[in-house]
């Protein structure tokens, strides 16, 4: 069942791999049918040299799996909370991608420093606050999912289409798995020439709020006249 | 119409592919027929991977559509300004790329530290200043050129080919689009260099106009004695 | 003899090439049939490009060559301290790699700063002493070898699979030669991302103990859930 | 004539390509046939995309060109000067690789800071003093090469195969043509790993005399037991 999303959510986790974001096996992505309510992702820990469509597995919205011969990727529970949360995204992406982590080490927001990072976020990457003790010795991986919806907050997530998880790594989501991971190399991008701006100009700051959403309008909503109309 | 241009400069912008500077599908290069004031762009939005000639798109010096199915890209303005002010430019390519871009978010231009540098430039790789408020939200991309312009100012756009636009990235040009996406790689190495050379000497200055004007001249100008003479 | 480890072993070494971890020829890895006592390593100074598992060395723990027509590696004696001190180990693996050897000049072992680290080491990157002037004339790699075993200490050397020799480079282990190489791969890319984290906060500390233990046991031991079950 | 050496000068140019040593045509490399006091250099300006070693040109050590249809380098001159000057070495190769050129627009020799530096630099990798202004604008190639040689002043060449130009880049220097892109390659990646460490560890010192003569040692001499006995 859910070929066609498995092969997508497959060439979405593929894309993580040629786009340098992980090493070994680490990240994942999944993809959501909302008709049916289920969620298509990543096994845990299988190699991505080799990976098929068919290794995908399907769980429904509480994390039981409906089909497949493997486990789903540990951070399940962290993926099911979003799409719970918020019902426009269908697909979620996570990585350990370098600069998105290193800034979530350091438990920063990433500032808008330019207009790149306008053309993509209206406002700061958002991080989240460090886990509690006993989130952490409880379901860790849906407390994570919450902390991400804590930190988002009120925003719209479609104008904030990624998060940091503090200590942790990177989260981010679209209207499909591939658009997911698009904005995992988004962020990365984002994230690396920050950190770059920060030593070339410690003090330096964001970038005027219409600077922001001038970008950030002309590439999205109503009004955007970036790209081809359809 | 224009077909060996479009070829021309679809290959430019592939090259700025394969060199690196591009994240999915930012960063766009063009080239001018001055003979019938037509200039040919990449258009809005596209993906790298199987562009061709045929996409390209020509338009005007005013911005009008002369051919194409497509719509230009939207820093089309931006180039058009540079065309129209430095009649012996014959190709403009404008990045995002990772280390110019952040000397642009840090509102800094480059200084000249080095032969390498020099070798390309007479003098600092120039940053424009911030737009107003106004221009942002008046005809941007247009104001965006003209703020490339100001910051030249009474400099040689071919002594200078390039600049940061602040907090945005990188523009530059050259006789040709190929020659212009040549000096945006040119452009992300200096930057980058000069990036690590802060690191390592804070306080370091710029090299003295001996040098400088010396490693310019050996490869540009009647005297220049780099290269193969044709 | 030993075939089938001789395939591993260079299979392994050749990973540490594929991953960018070697310049030249810099680099080893060696495997271990615990049964006959014997380790294949890598020959000393021969290029990655084309090699064979026939160019492997088998030695005994003493460090005699036992077959091979050409030098083992001039660290051997470093590894062959790490087999007879920790008998559960199956591969060692040595890289000069750049942010590895970057902390380990700056003789700093690596503080757990966030869950990537922790999913593999259950606390810092121990680094070692640097070597008395006695050591550094004697045997000096039999002498690396017992400071990294001193440096380890009462730690398990399966909870901390790798060290960082002063001033030297770094050394991974594992139970095999596969997954020392591995170890190699995220020591490397954990020692990338702490530098980061420290540029963008000077200040920063190392996550909980709660959290590091979280993710070191979800990967590792016996409640451990990321992965397969075999 | 001399077609052996073009083809091992061609080979070793198009070496410092694939290291990724260069951008753009910068670099080259060169080598000498000592018996008939003649070398073999990479023309002026020419893509490494295709070169072949019918294009390297031929000079004798006054710099006049023996055979070929294409300039030499620019920068024979500075070549000329170290092959005349050291009569053991055999190639030279100059590039603008990025860390290796921060260094040398940081006018800093890079300290000795670990084994990888002292396996193949008895010391700190030195660099030039800048140019005094009549040097410059006199035969400043020429000047750039003697530079070199008062750098390395009363040292022995083969313990100090490379250099820091002041402001400029690298140029490095061995046995033959590949010898000295080889060791362009290394003196990249002791410069990366150098910048690391200081960032890690702004107060760091080099190491010991004892550790840098171990290493330098095992590697070359009389005593040296790295790599296979010929």
């Amino acid at each position: 069942m859910l070929e066609e999303l498995k092969e997508e959510v497959c060439a979405a986790n593929l894309l993580l791999q040629q786009a340098g974001l992980v090493v070994l096996t680490w990240g994942n992505a999944s993809g959501i049918d909302r008709e049916q309510g289920l969620v298509v992702i990543k096994p845990s820990g299988v190699a991505y040299d080799g990976m098929t469509a068919e290794q995908m597995v399907i769980v429904d919205l509480e994390g039981n799996v409906v089909e497949g011969d493997l486990q789903p990727s540990s951070d399940t529970p962290s993926h099911l909370v979003l799409y719970r949360e918020w019902e426009d995204i269908g697909g979620v992406a996570h990585t350990h991608s370098t600069y998105a982590t290193a800034w979530a080490q350091a438990c920063r927001s990433i500032p808008c420093y330019g207009t790149t990072h306008a053309d993509h976020f209206r406002g700061p990457v958002p991080v989240t606050r460090p886990l509690e003790p006993e989130a952490v010795q409880g379901s860790y991986e849906w407390e994570t999912g919450r902390a991400i919806v804590r930190a988002v907050a009120n925003n719209n997530p479609r104008e904030f289409p990624g998060i940091l998880v503090a200590q942790h790594g990177a989260f981010t989501w679209g209207g499909s798995a591939s658009e997911a991971v698009r904005n995992s190399i988004i962020v990365e991008q984002i994230a690396r020439m920050a950190a770059v701006t920060e030593g070339l100009a410690p003090t330096v700051g964001p970038i005027s709020d219409e600077l922001r959403d001038k970008h950030f309008l002309r590439k999205h909503g109503p009004k955007a006249y970036y790209g081809q109309t359809e």
